[in-house]
């Protein structure tokens, strides 16, 4: 299964970066290789200043070794062999009218002393943070979404949804990172999925993914906006900032333990302000945006 | 004591608005006072967009009530009724040529079952965060440091200035935040040193932080500078967010604990950049800050 995940975001990689050259029309991925020191290593592949997407990386990595005492605490287990691949992309684009995107997708395995396969799982998920709220956009996220979960278990969207509405949360704001997606964590074996069935799931919404986002994309590129508008997008990129330093686990996981901290934080927009308690106008689009941040929405019935 | 630390705090912050705006000659300070559900509250002063300061913050508090459990964890303490009060001010000046200075004193008291003060102690310290390396100046903020801690306790300095470079470290990344100064914490009763005599020791420093800042400032504020020095600035910025975000203690503590978001988040900076893997050119004047940052220097003997 190892393999057979690898090879998949191997080539999902390769086909995303196409996909997001092919609709920038002008920025290009570099490639930045690099070696973990205690097994395994990655591909960091990032766009700047392209047309559309001002910043962005697609990254794989495949790592295995010791796992770090903290981890093995948190995973509750006594085994200390691991090995783990995923793929994580974020593209911020240079337009406030086009949101910002996250996607993961992960698979881990334990190894008991015998060097056996103790326990494995799949986990990742996709999530939209939107700078202007269009309605539209949104649902077409979730809807893409909900189709593909849709095939492989009834209450998979209902169930990742709601993980991913409290997981993007940045509590001390009382407020979402964004209108939320798939977010899912140790699928492991049970009566109704084997690990097989997971594969399929995880192979289908990843394989799917750009057709959740690329037309929000292209129905919004060509939008103009103002400085406002834009000075808007920087301001709540700090709320992204905040969130990924301060609650995303990964992140945390990654800067404690000395993962490669430039692939970690290609997760950081570009440009970022922080203003003195900033508060957009009363019925102005930036307020409908707060209003919906601070309750869930249910997009798709 | 808690009423005299109070009162000075109050008119230290009056003094202190009144010298940054008159070096800035623009920009003037607006106050915010917030009240704490929990008993106290605050007055947050602000500047942005001055001729000087970009953004800046002198903010003093004063809490008191229930101490929050995971505090009573971190303390060792069974008490559970506290007060602190305390000034915190960041300066984030526009000139890549002037560093960002942060200082703070506190004073926190514990009381017992029957009300009387079980525990008490002051903290605090202050620290540059150059963007380019004038020796000059990280010598006169340092000898202005050990000039005052030298009249109050001869190992005063030598372990400030160890305790700083400690803890204002991004160990993600292996280097300082900046050039250090002075941090103290937990200052309490001692052989040598009873509550009135800290007080003394807090009063000097505090009193004379203006005379190690502002003549840095005045040095260097009419000093040119291109655009790719000001981009340096804003790229390293993101490391001052990275630290306040992930390591620093206080802004943790104050925003799992719903503490007062805009006083505590003033500290970042106005305008920041995130680059993928962003290096300077070698033996470059921003190069020669990065050495700096990897090692702690003995700024002054």
């Amino acid at each position: 299964m190892k393999n057979k995940f690898y090879n998949h975001i191997v080539q999902l990689q390769e086909n995303l970066c196409k996909e997001f050259e092919k609709i920038d029309g002008k920025g290009k991925f570099f490639e930045d290789k690099w070696v973990r020191e205690g097994g395994g290593g990655g591909i960091t592949k990032i766009i700047e200043d392209g047309e559309i997407i001002e910043k962005g990386g697609v990254n794989i990595s495949k790592v295995f070794g010791e796992l770090p005492e903290s981890m093995q605490k948190q995973l509750d287990t006594k085994d200390n062999k691991f090995f783990a691949c995923g793929l994580s992309l974020v593209i911020h684009p240079k337009s406030p009218m086009i949101p910002t995107v996250h996607a993961n997708w992960r698979y881990f395995e334990m190894y008991n002393k015998d060097g056996k396969v103790s326990d494995c799982w799949f986990g990742g998920g996709q999530d939209l943070t939107p700078y202007y709220i269009f309605e539209d956009d949104v649902k077409h996220f979730h809807s893409v979404c909900k189709t593909i979960c849709d095939r492989h278990g009834s209450d998979f969207y209902f169930n990742f949804k709601e993980n991913c509405d409290k997981y993007f949360y940045n509590s001390h704001r009382n407020e979402a990172r964004g209108v939320g997606g798939l977010f899912f964590d140790y699928c492991k074996e049970t009566s109704d999925m084997n690990i097989p069935k997971w594969y399929d799931f995880i192979e289908d919404v990843s394989n799917n993914f750009i057709k959740s986002y690329m037309p929000i994309v292209e129905k919004r590129k060509l939008m103009n906006y103002s400085n406002t508008q834009k000075d808007w997008q920087e301001v709540r990129r700090g709320r992204y900032v905040e969130f990924n330093l301060v609650h995303d686990k990964g992140t945390l996981f990654g800067l404690k333990t000395n993962g490669r901290i430039e692939s970690i934080l290609m997760s950081l927009p570009p440009r970022v302000k922080w203003r003195y308690n900033f508060k957009p106008e009363q019925n102005s689009e930036e307020s409908k945006l707060l209003k919906i941040l601070k309750n869930p929405v249910k997009w798709i019935s």
